[in-house]
């Protein structure tokens, strides 16, 4: 892959703050690089409450005429937060998200962001992880999914899955690692003073469910 | 103190997400439990762009009439960020910030927010730390401050300045088990699934820079 892709988050009420500004802070980074752009879209351009209160600007609105100026989405994240179990009823969200994920190269989540990928039929015969708290209702939804219960996060085929909240962040840093180098993941997570999980299988939140 | 506080964040154009979003998502998890509230205030309100480019909306401006409508902060948190280079110059912003930090029972800052804590004098005599990227620039510029070069956070009085940017959300827990439990701190960290570093001194990123 080149290295100026585009990095499009979808923004919907009641969305998770860390999941959408974890990944956004790291591929924010990397744009600040001059190494990709990021984006954020959602059904209409302008605020968007989060789960936690704090809005959000969407820059653009995929309802709206004006949707043709987005640029094209390589990378398409979907967060989790409580606004999902609204979100997976919204047809028009999940037939632009069909779409997109289509279009992109690589589509990934964040907690119940697969969930929305699940109700999507993206994820069908896909092995796919979600929250650790919500494990028992993602896996009775969607049975067709092959839902892996320790892990933090999950590649399967250009889909990355992620587990609750901050570890959108490790998986964020994989992909980066991925497109680019692991020396620009790793440089990213030391200017985020952060400590990079990098091992997949690293997942101490999987004692919370079974 | 009593449980239902205020934890406002202040914003400014070229803040850096994570540092904003961390804490958060963590104290708007402790605001789900009906436990505080959460607020973002900026010099005027509305949308505010970040350092990555997403913009996010400011409840409160403290320039306009309106402001009287901000209820009063409790535990104040300035973010870091490219933006601070120029906010130091803002002498508004810096006299909003010694008034606020007079009432307020907690001053916390992420990153370089602690540069503008120092540059309104806040800090004078007092331990504080910040990013580890910056860390000569902001020796140089304010020997006044007994700046701590290897911590997670620092704690002196109602003032908790942390390191760079994923600092502030181990930061936050411990605010939030000082004005609530323990095991408060701990139940939003598992629901965040994040590894809290609950040790201050734990710095492993100190090595960046002498």
């Amino acid at each position: 892959m080149s290295d100026q892709k585009t990095f499009g988050v979808m923004l919907f009420e009641g969305f998770e703050l860390l999941d959408v500004f974890g990944p956004l802070e790291a591929f924010g980074m990397l744009a600040n690089m001059g190494r990709c752009r990021v984006l954020t879209v959602a059904e209409r351009a302008g605020a968007v409450a989060s789960a936690q209160g704090p809005k959000v600007i969407a820059d653009f609105g995929f309802t709206e005429a004006g949707f043709g100026d987005c640029p094209p989405i390589d990378i398409l994240m979907v967060p989790g937060g409580i606004g999902t179990r609204t979100e997976i009823t919204n047809h028009t969200a999940l037939e632009w998200l069909i779409a997109h994920a289509q279009q992109a190269e690589i589509v990934a989540s964040v907690c119940t962001g697969s969930a929305m990928l699940a109700q999507a039929g993206l994820l069908d015969g896909r092995r796919a992880t979600s929250n650790k708290m919500v494990f028992q209702w993602v896996m009775e939804q969607w049975p067709k999914v092959k839902w892996v219960h320790e892990a933090r996060w999950v590649d399967d085929g250009k889909f990355s899955t992620s587990s609750g909240v901050s570890a959108g962040i490790d998986m964020a840093l994989a992909i980066i690692a991925r497109i680019t180098e692991v020396e620009t993941a790793e440089q990213i997570a030391t200017w985020m003073e952060y400590e990079w999980h990098r091992d997949a299988g690293w997942d101490p939140f999987a004692k919370i469910t079974r």
